[in-house]
């Protein structure tokens, strides 16, 4: 049934970041619901941040665009120039390869959440804007390393 | 600026069908999105069904995944097995080959919305499930056939 029920969909906590930044991560948690719908070529997952929480570190994504719609409260968007305040109903999009790292800041004491899409490409990078860290994911498989490509093995 | 004002972004109407069909979609339109935001890899339209009418013919995609989540009324899916009617915050997904048909009737008095999602794919099929016609698009042309693969020239 393409219908998907959220009830059945397993909430997904946690980061793949190695730490320090994988505890940056409390108080997000998301649904995975193309993935639960069977999709394949994008990723769909309605995103829930507690108070205080972040969507993720500032990135950037090489390969695969990315398109965020705020459903619940209020998400403030960090980019390159500042914050902006994003209400249920407002949208942007994040083009593969532009440079301009992005998260969400839950600056509220409500819960928000919004819905993000992205292309699942065979082979990405994300490079994170405020810290010396990127990521390379090929066949579902993560090698994290610093800006310069060598292995990550620590904050520096 | 990745935030998309939707006040900024054109309302797109009509239809690309041959008639009978394309007046078949009078009172449908929507806000092409992610095209608004510069992505290339996925459409994400905003589409508004005013009260009777249709999202498009019931159809089905050969090669792109799509995804709906309805944001403002209600709106009616029609699958093979009969009707679900959907509210805001629902989502249904589409994946890519699966043969049953879908679209989405307002059949309520008050304007309904939901978002989609759809990849772009370079080649792509879809066949429409209650009358003899099928699209192929490519390089951004549709190619209408009947089911046989020959062109179409009139409903029969």
């Amino acid at each position: 049934m393409p219908v998907i029920d959220p009830k059945t969909v397993p909430v997904k906590t946690g980061s793949i970041y190695p730490e320090p930044y994988a505890s940056m991560m409390a108080g997000r948690s998301s649904l995975r619901l193309g993935d639960a719908g069977g999709l394949t070529q994008f990723g769909v997952n309605l995103v829930t941040l507690e108070p205080g929480a972040l969507s993720s570190l500032r990135h950037w994504h090489l390969h695969e665009d990315e398109f965020v719609m705020v459903t619940e409260g209020a998400c403030t968007l960090v980019l390159d120039a500042g914050e902006t305040v994003m209400h249920p109903g407002d949208c942007a999009a994040f083009p593969a390869g532009n440079p301009d790292g992005h998260h969400f800041i839950n600056h509220t004491d409500q819960v928000a959440r919004f819905l993000v899409v992205g292309t699942k490409a065979p082979r990405e990078v994300a490079t994170y804007s405020d810290v010396d860290l990127r990521v390379e994911i090929e066949a579902g498989k993560a090698r994290f390393t610093y800006k310069d490509g060598t292995d990550w093995e620590g904050p520096r």
